[in-house]
């Protein structure tokens, strides 16, 4: 088996943690992610705060293969995603001329000094491509430095995906049945010792006023996830345990 | 002023990084805490994953004055997050016989040792009502264990409030307009600048397909945010520039 490769996320922004806004780019990169074959194995959420971005910048860039940021790079005094992260990798700030002509070719005569700190970006760092707005995003040493508007995160998100590597798709199968989550405590626990590639979840919710599960079996093992899966649904039809799509 | 009262949130479960559930407990948690002047500084989510579990427990207690932890609490051998927290603290796990007697007469014949895994929580532990499944959740030091399913979340962070030092409650004023970000950033500085005890955030989107942008004044200082809202509606009056609500 060949080494996992892990993201984390680090959301930057007062808005979320106050509750006005709520978070949209976590599901969405998850999803992503899984689709690539890369494991989101860790999120941050953290206020516009210089030592906290820092910090957080460093734990993760060791820990894991690639850091998305999300959050705090537009033009005024609370967007202090970019220098921050500069900061942690001990990177200069430089101006990057193509940011600058975009933004010159954008702003015309409306242009100032707040408009241009948006094309000061660590030194060394590549450029990902923005649909929505023009204005770039970037990427240095393992760092997605990524807007926190939804459509634009995507957007530079897509763009982002050229610079990362994949790993093995990660495939799921849910079986959710009335079966009580602590009536199949026992059968699970078996279950996930034999197959042991894979991760089985379970999903303890209620449906039409009744206890129910979705159990997940989620994994690169293809073969074990239809095995476990095959075995969980047998086991579910000799208890006379209803099944149902949700 | 008196000392902020901060608190972090940690969230425990793979289906929230696989992006297979969308976490709602961040957004409610976000804004209940605001209303008891509780600043929400922090959030994680990290797997199901001891070691991951313990560090960030161990991080956070000792950043912030509470730390609430979410998922992971079931009868199921994926469900670690009781039995991690423990370990943190160094602490050992013990039989609750007031859980004991619920999960008794709740289970009768039907009960087994999965089931009764979840009577074992940390020595010291005092235990937090949930009026929709009646298993309780747990505070132990200033860690607050919780359910993930978001309305028994709920239901134990109403029953956890007791347990709660408030602060002053924190107030927002929002004014949106077309006002484009980047030609307002140099006045938003200054008026920082003069409303120092406040927070002045940006959010830039779009409206009827033109830019636009809220302002949110918040903090505790109710007359500053008065003051400083006063001051950008009547410079935004001044510049002729439309004001709407969303």
């Amino acid at each position: 088996m060949t080494k996992d490769i892990t993201a984390a996320l680090l959301i930057i922004g007062n808005e979320i943690l106050s509750g006005r806004t709520i978070d949209q780019n976590l599901n969405y990169l998850a999803k992503e992610l899984s689709e690539m074959g890369i494991i989101l194995s860790e999120v941050r959420v953290v206020r516009d705060d210089e030592s906290q971005i820092i910090n957080s910048v460093n734990e993760l860039r060791a820990n894991y293969d690639y850091i998305f940021t999300s959050g705090g790079i537009g033009a005024t005094h609370d967007d202090i995603t970019i220098a921050s992260v500069a900061k942690a990798l001990n990177l200069k700030l430089v101006q990057d001329s193509k940011i600058a002509a975009i933004l010159k070719s954008h702003y015309k005569d409306k242009l100032n000094d707040k408009i241009l700190k948006m094309c000061m970006i660590p030194e060394g760092a590549s450029l990902i491509d923005n649909e929505i707005t023009a204005v770039p995003g970037f990427t240095v040493n393992n760092i997605f430095v990524l807007a926190g508007i939804p459509r634009i995160f995507q957007s530079m998100f897509t763009a982002s995906k050229k610079f990362l590597k994949t790993g093995e798709k990660i495939h799921a199968k849910t079986i959710t049945s009335y079966a009580t989550e602590s009536s199949i405590a026992h059968y699970l626990e078996k279950l996930q010792n034999n197959y042991s590639e894979i991760e089985i979840g379970s999903y303890p919710f209620r449906h039409e006023n009744k206890p129910a599960t979705s159990i997940v079996f989620r994994g690169i093992n293809k073969q074990q996830i239809k095995e476990a899966a095959g075995e969980y649904d047998r086991y579910l039809k000799e208890e006379e345990i209803t099944q149902f799509e949700i």
